[in-house]
């Protein structure tokens, strides 16, 4: 599920919340999973789909570990692409942006209300870092549910804030005659136009 | 639909095919969609879904407007990244590779074989150029659909192929903890292991 709040009805992110209220009536499956890309000089083009959690005005967060590669991509290069696709509804939504982390404060609020479980994870994994079994993963896991304060968020765990200035609605159609519809944000007015499909 | 063949049972991509049979059973939407990223300095990194018809052992293809967008960022950068998500079976595959065109004879046979109607916006549409109004999209396909010769292939239409050499199969798992098992290929060989959710 993904949390709408303060969305403004003349700019597109209402127009998001009328696709994602199309897709939830649909039952689309994982709906809350967006595709983030960057770059970095290491790693080239690198992409993971994680779950975005709330959609607030013109603001999208999701959370994640901030020693990750994504996180060391972001601190790299802070401008990346961020695409929802519900095939239930056959809908894409392409974006583009720039991102930055979300504050001590805001982390801490967030973490308390969040399952124990998810908490576990978070403190547990040190993302991305390799590891010798899965075995190993389960096990970090089950000794952190027994044995720490699991409201602390720790430092290395938070949310990512992006406000997107290109939004690009594609919606499949017949014949592949898919309509493409973009709004980009040019000194702060959104200028719409069609691309060819 | 993917069509796969002279699939190694040495390689990972064995273990894709795998995938693909059990998400096909399990009634995956349009499994064949697969986002695409990719960096350029005037573009950024950019995203977009693209549909993968071709897995032919360790090369995959798929069609587009040499003209596009993401044709002009491929020229100026060849690293991508491929992700296939399939939400019916939770099951996420990310990829990093290089990219190259195919052959204008692999073009034409298999633009040979496809639908007219398919054929006719290939045709018919400036992939990714800026148009006045959806209804000109239309127009412009139903005029191609009437007058043309559909079968042949335009110079700018074809294919692209990639090998990747980078492949994490990430599969959702109770409380997020997801198994990674990242594939990578060091000179020549495919070197195995895992990472932490």
């Amino acid at each position: 599920m993904i949390f709408f709040k303060n969305i403004d009805e003349k700019k597109p992110f209402a127009r998001i919340e009328d696709l994602y209220k199309e897709a939830l009536i649909a039952k689309q499956r994982n709906i809350e999973a967006i595709c983030i890309s960057s770059y970095s000089k290491k790693n080239g083009v690198n992409s993971r789909f994680v779950n975005l959690k709330i959609v607030d005005d013109d603001k999208f967060f999701f959370f994640t570990n901030y020693e990750s590669e994504k996180a060391y991509e972001f601190n790299e290069n802070n401008q990346i692409s961020a695409v929802l696709y519900w095939n239930q509804t056959n809908t894409q939504i392409r974006m583009k942006s720039h991102i930055i982390k979300t504050s001590n404060e805001f982390n801490q609020n967030y973490f308390m209300k969040r399952t124990k479980e998810k908490n576990a994870l978070a403190i547990s994994s040190k993302q991305s870092k390799k590891i010798d079994s899965f075995q190993s993963v389960k096990k970090n896991f089950f000794d952190v549910m027994q044995s720490d304060d699991l409201t602390i968020c720790p430092e290395y765990w938070g949310g990512y804030c992006f406000s997107p200035f290109y939004i690009e609605f594609w919606t499949g159609d017949k014949y592949r005659l898919n309509r493409r519809e973009v709004f980009e944000l040019c000194e702060g007015k959104w200028k719409k136009y069609f691309l060819q499909p």
